[in-house]
């Protein structure tokens, strides 16, 4: 019979980048005794982004956010919400562009990434933060 | 035992912007007497998104909706499909670059939103549009 | 009482572009026997997204691949990850941009879409590619 779990993960960022959180999902999928069903990961902020990505070369990360830093430019005299400080609107651009949730099937207790899919919480802020993401499984 | 629940939200737009929708999903979560469980919410057009953003500050609705139009600029000679005018294909470019679907647990009869987390129907056309959302929710 | 199946689809490639999926999606919902539920479609790559979006005019199609060539260009000197080629990093962002999991409801056995909505698989890749989505299926 179907059931349901819910968890936080909390993940400390130290400013802008990929913060990888493929292991502790992971870990969380062990521990539930789930052995198909689904993962939906909800991050609950607006200026960082959930993503699954490359997780083989660390260049594929720094590329990523070179490329958003000029698509979405700091400082940008279009934004009116500066309130706390440059990069403050080009973070919720920049999740908007993005996502900040994520479903994921599961079987035989693995999560269904492909071979060079990693998970990552992706900070949009420089200053460090604590970021949420609530977790919930529903299975058997 | 878990059972699943749908049903229609419909909301009326009056030209591009983010029209704010956690209100009306909520009131649904709360209906349906599921304590604990899983919303997936499912635009059923291709010129207008699902966004999780900011609720506090106006501006950040409007910044949004400004970054959008000089990154997609409405009547751009590139675009070929212009049936319906020069907003035409911007919104669905915009629809590409966002979502039209969310999945969002719920706990005791909540929604799992962060505390600056809204829900908004994205209108990218000028003219006014009725839209449908359909509404899964699955819990207990 | 609900249930949950689980299937991979399998589609190839033969260059960029969107490949159109819905029919198969479909098929397994109906072959599932279920009524009422949820499919959770997962795309296990980096250089590949899904995608739903209009399903009658083939031009909206390329108008999307030419705005992405245009917003993220083959060969840009910003990328460092370059070992497959011109088109590799910018696939990566294309997907960053865009997803690779879909969640859609469905009633009476049909997929919830709108009118005018299509689910695709859109390769970000110039040469040929298998790609595989793992399709999850929960509902009665």
């Amino acid at each position: 019979m179907l059931r349901q779990i819910q968890n936080d993960l909390v993940v400390r960022t130290e400013g802008r980048g990929l913060y990888p959180v493929t292991d502790p999902v992971q870990a969380m999928v062990g521990r539930s005794g789930l052995a198909q069903g689904l993962a939906v990961l909800h991050l609950q902020h607006t200026s960082a982004s959930l993503l699954i990505q490359e997780n083989a070369d660390p260049d594929v990360r720094s590329d990523l956010d070179r490329f958003f830093e000029r698509l979405v430019p700091d400082g940008d005299s279009l934004f009116m919400h500066t309130a706390e400080g440059d990069d403050d609107m080009p973070a919720h651009v920049r999740t908007a562009l993005t996502a900040v949730n994520l479903s994921l099937p599961f079987s035989r207790g693995t999560l269904a990434l492909g071979t060079w899919q990693g998970i990552y919480l992706w900070e949009h802020r420089k200053i460090p933060h604590r970021r949420r993401i609530m977790i919930h499984l529903v299975g058997e």
